[in-house]
């Protein structure tokens, strides 16, 4: 009989669950609406009516998983309580306990959550590209900067449940506003987000023509930023390279602390590719230390896109089982 | 018959050596010249001799302790292949392969090597005030800011072995000369020799009335400063709250990587006491993440000033062999 997990990535918008096998492969998957029910009685029920409905899919094709456990990946998921707390985009408010609300709808022995980033970074290491890696980090560059760090095979999760979050180191003091109410954070820089930011900046600053100065705040994506680049535009262009100089800037010092062999980026703005990665890894170059340099590798996540986040909560399981 | 372990903590000046046993009981002890060689195959015939000695001295007493190998710590040790590598403040150049070098004059198996503030956390965590503690921080303040940063109960050594390097950090952006050949490194700010670079950049930009303004660059010691400061002097006052600042908010920074349960000052700049752990706190304290606040306790390093280093780098043995 397969193995198999239950994955579930709670997002602002969507969560996403899926059932995966040991291998990685998706057997079934929902997307709902995270907001709708703002009760988060209500929306556990609904992911609990949505799984049953993936197991009815699964018996019709007369597939028959040994489900191991339940991975979570959400936004201010604390790993050691199970809860997720203050998380800015959920309509959830305070501390929210997730797991034992959880473990009050199914029997499974392990259920298990983490904040999203974390999530990657485990999915990256049992099904993506750290698979023989050790010490690696992932960065998730979404609304915001998410981050997992692995060391010595192991995520770092602190004292506390929370580390890992490299988006709000302050890379500019006195800087731009973070929703946190401080300023200077690196997520209000680097993240899709942050290049939104940096666009309107430089729209004001300079006096360039741009296809981007017809484009309201609220109507720009990253995604427009991007197609605006490979087109040529100077402002898009400028944007991406004063995104990757504070990121690479961020990323060396990250380096001096953990020294990993790797480091992912993941997510929206990552799948620019080269357009990001190139400069990123030349400013972090520039900073480091020289026992530093030309060793640390900056590569896009290997995870595919739509699927990333749930396979990433449902390797959770797997990485807790083997513990 | 005792259980024992020799430490070898090796500085810009001089090096100690000492035979310690399992409960951190000093049994012998001698300091030795580490420039006086220059060659490396002298310095470690000369190691050699005074390790006899100690022997000897105990011998004398009765005391046979059963060595279980050789603890050293040093600037730039590389964990994973024992060696020293381009060390700054050190007369033996290029890499030096210590622990090899060290395997030839003596039979224990386990000689093992790392960097003099990876030592400091090791003895910390085995005779000091992080016991108890599975996820903390050394920052040795000397002549330059060294860092050991302990993840899971591990020491976090990358995925290279030079990982933990606090000191290079950027703190501002262009700021001032690094030995390194960069700028604006947390340790040209955040050390003994950063304290004094603030102390005379404040007597050039203020008409204060100072003690400090009798003293040269070269007699000026971070001692005088305290004591200036202890007096009420206002330079060495302001020299503390900036050096306080920037280390407070790297500090804060560091905390959002691994969220530690404390963080121990050790050396030189540290008895300061209060004088630099209080605003180191408050800085930090100010740029942190909400869920961070109010859990990560700053505190003086326990282990006893002068032979805190060897008392270390004996505690790297038993390390090893629990592991």
């Amino acid at each position: 009989m397969t193995e198999g997990a239950i994955g579930i990535d709670i997002g602002g918008t969507t969560t996403a669950i899926g059932i995966i096998d040991k291998s990685g492969e998706v057997l079934a998957e929902r997307v709902i609406d995270t907001a709708r029910h703002g009760d988060i009685e209500k929306f556990i029920a609904e992911i609990e009516s949505r799984i049953d409905e993936e197991f009815r899919e699964l018996e019709k094709k007369n597939i028959k998983p040994a489900i191991k456990g339940i991975g979570i990946g959400a936004p201010n998921g604390n790993y050691y309580k199970g809860t997720i707390e203050y998380a800015p985009n959920l309509t959830f408010k305070g501390v929210v306990p997730f797991v034992e609300l959880m473990k009050k709808k199914f029997a499974y022995e392990t259920i298990v959550l983490t904040n999203d980033a974390n999530a990657a970074a485990i999915g990256e290491m049992i099904y993506g590209g750290a698979k023989h890696m050790k010490n690696f980090i992932v960065i998730t560059l979404g609304t915001g900067l998410g981050s997992g760090l692995v060391v010595n095979g192991e995520l770092v999760y602190g004292h506390d449940g929370f580390a890992g979050e490299l988006g709000h180191v302050t890379v500019v003091r006195g800087g731009r506003m973070c929703p946190t109410g401080r300023r200077g954070s690196l997520e209000t820089y680097a993240s899709a987000t942050g290049i939104k930011r940096t666009v309107f900046e430089l729209l004001a600053d300079s006096i360039e023509d741009s296809e981007l100065r017809d484009i309201s705040f609220n109507q720009l994506t990253s995604k427009m930023i991007y197609e605006a680049a490979v087109k040529g535009d100077p402002i898009a262009l400028q944007a991406f390279d004063v995104t990757a100089k504070y990121l690479g800037e961020a990323l060396a010092d990250t380096v001096m602390h953990t020294s990993p062999e790797a480091i992912f980026l993941f997510g929206g703005l990552a799948s620019a590719g080269d357009m990001i990665i190139k400069p990123t890894k030349e400013y972090m170059e520039r900073d480091l230390l020289k026992i530093f340099q030309n060793k640390v590798q900056i590569l896009p996540s290997k995870l595919e896109g739509a699927k990333a986040a749930f396979l990433g909560a449902s390797a959770l399981v797997w990485k807790e089982i083997s513990n």
